[in-house]
């Protein structure tokens, strides 16, 4: 008789989104006049760049003469976007990453869901609260964790991401094996320092743990003074991979492309203590159970490095930014306090009273939709994410809508 | 101290390939005049139909546009390619499956290679030999096995495809729990007959065990009288998943579109022996690790279904069946025994001697490239895979040049 994993029997409904959209469409058939400004959902709203549709265009070209042809590719992706991204995303800025050490994907989504498959069933899991969810559901499934009490699971060493520091934990007191970190941060859009960052690196070394750092969001940093990649820290090349993604950079939620990043000087132990490279496990793990991303893709992808490609994702970023500026300054004037919104496209805004409430509050009064802090988190009650992905006429009617609604 | 996932210690160095290309690598050099003809790899070499290549235009365009771009998708598949599928590769032969029974992914290799995460641990699994190497990897990684002593894994039901059962084996005496099989075969091109697979539907039901179906090669059936899919059999919506791939069917292996069926029906069972839905396991599984296919791709994938589509896709299969007829009538002309090539694009040759020594010697003599059995497990052991994929030009010589060299 087959039996099921019974460790999926242990997950929590995600209620978030549905619950989000139950109450959305009973708004809808109340008010039906009255359309809603969606401001919960993290999905990018503006078209590609120029230069990712014209290079769709030129390998859709290539697909289509034999002589051009492409099949099945490196599983590891193409070594000109493999090297693309080591020059530009890493090497322009002092961090020491090979071609080799970046494996591209289909998304930041699938390689963070897959990559604690390299790791020890008891592996104990650090996780931040408020976090996206599939940090923690993916090690729920493996069965790293208890049952969940009182809303937490057992076996988990949460990281609290409170208003007392500044949304940015720092290393617990006890040992953790495998710590997912994510700066800029979803939901809170709290950036970590060099020196924060430093700490966990320390951390990480001390305990002989790994890091997965999550910068999917960094291309919207503005200050020069806050680090892009966990590489920029000295040390970070034995204990940290990094994951990142076009997704946000370049409006690639729908096209679909990713890549993360295992250095070949990090380490994880067997029983005996013998060292064995985390390079050699995770590519044995996608060339077994990946094929790489579509050619066309990767095209599109490789094209953004080109100098008019990191004009025009620049101007993406900024638009975005510009955004959250306008989110950010009404809140402010309204009293609210927040952080995000200048180095990220989400905001968190500390509402100082239920989330679902405010949530509500919003929905009715505003017609504008964010999303419950409670959704992400323990840590995230009292709390709304604000997203500055929609066009300038949403953002501008959502702010005047919220200003009116909070008077 | 982080520690591995010891399972992975127990895999095979994937050695075959390598081997392969380290043996043509040499003989290259020591004979730089003599260009080799590869029939080893199972990949494409023909253009993506027409159809494929518009769709992917008009994507590209819709992309370009704020009003038609689109962000992230359903992560099961956008609803115009789930329902193509079911009236087109079911409805049409009589499978009543619905479009939220299929599951649209980037590849089969992915599917088959994570849809095991849904089982307990200690499952016991039967599995082809020889086989296509991903369904035993991926059980060895996730701790399903013992380890390799003889060339086999401990704990492994193996099923042997040898000349004695047409290479198509039947149900074994003892239990298993998760079934892979796989047919049109890779390797060995050996198609399941009505009855055959009835059986195995029959032995799912009795022990309620998982059939894992692998079809990604049914669009080069032929015969009238073989099942295309595992659901032409009575009861399978009860027992069986299904994977299919749009590689061979439409030559998608660099532009990475696939399928994988769960009947609502279908179920697996908890240690109380409570019946839990496979297809909410599945939906759980691919929702939280997995982010949807790239929306050009699923764009081109659905032009496959139109009629102009249906009629290159066929000219397509036909095509690479043409090659493979070429090589069938040369082996059976110089009475080399062999299945597949009818109904497949793989020929299995039993070559009757050490397959590793076959390899070399049409390597040195005919400077053609197959690929040797005993990379595929035991009992390919005296057999090689031909692969029809290349050009007419390249089959036609390379059928000359074997002839010669076995003269």
């Amino acid at each position: 008789m087959i039996r099921i994993n019974e460790h999926y029997t242990k997950l929590k409904a995600s209620y978030l989104f549905a619950e989000i959209a139950r109450r959305m469409a009973d708004h809808q058939r109340a008010h039906p006049g009255q359309p809603l400004i969606r401001l919960g959902i993290g999905d990018v709203t503006e078209p590609l760049p120029p230069v990712c549709v014209a290079a769709l265009h030129a390998a859709a070209e290539e697909m289509a003469k034999r002589e051009t042809f492409k099949g099945y590719g490196p599983d590891q992706g193409y070594p000109f976007l493999r090297e693309a991204i080591a020059e530009h995303d890493y090497r322009a800025r002092g961090c020491a990453i090979e071609p080799d050490e970046i494996f591209v994907s289909d998304g930041a989504k699938c390689d963070c869901g897959n990559i604690q498959e390299l790791f020890a069933a008891d592996a104990r899991v650090a996780i931040p609260d408020p976090v996206y969810p599939v940090y923690l559901d993916t090690n729920v499934m493996a069965g790293r964790t208890g049952h969940l009490r009182d809303g937490r699971y057992e076996g988990i060493v949460y990281l609290d991401s409170t208003p007392a520091n500044g949304y940015v934990p720092a290393p617990p007191a006890q040992a953790a094996d495998l710590v997912y970190l994510c700066f800029p941060n979803n939901p809170t859009g709290a950036v970590a320092t060099r020196d924060q960052l430093a700490a966990w690196v320390e951390y990480a070394r001390r305990h002989r743990a790994v890091l997965l750092f999550d910068s999917a969001y960094e291309t919207f940093i503005r200050d020069p003074q806050l680090p892009h990649s966990i590489y920029e820290i000295p040390g970070a090349r034995e204990v940290a991979i990094e994951l990142r993604s076009f997704s946000k950079t370049a409006g690639f939620t729908g096209t679909r492309c990713a890549y993360t990043v295992v250095p070949k000087t990090l380490v994880a132990y067997d029983a005996a203590g013998a060292a064995h490279p985390l390079h050699g496990l995770w590519y044995r793990r996608q060339s077994t159970k990946f094929n790489g991303v579509s050619y066309p893709v990767q095209r599109a992808a490789a094209a953004i490095f080109s100098p008019e490609g990191r004009k025009q994702t620049r101007a993406l970023a900024d638009f975005y930014l510009g955004n959250a500026k306008i989110i950010r300054d009404a809140l402010t004037k309204l009293g609210v306090p927040c952080v995000g919104g200048d180095n990220a496209p989400y905001l968190w805004a500390h509402v100082g009273r239920d989330s679902w409430q405010f949530f509500d509050l919003l929905l009715n009064k505003a017609g504008v939709v964010v999303t419950p802090g409670a959704g992400f988190g323990k840590c995230g009650e009292g709390h709304v994410r604000i997203s500055a992905f929609n066009s300038r006429e949403n953002v501008t009617a959502a702010v005047e809508r919220i200003a009116a609604a909070l008077k």
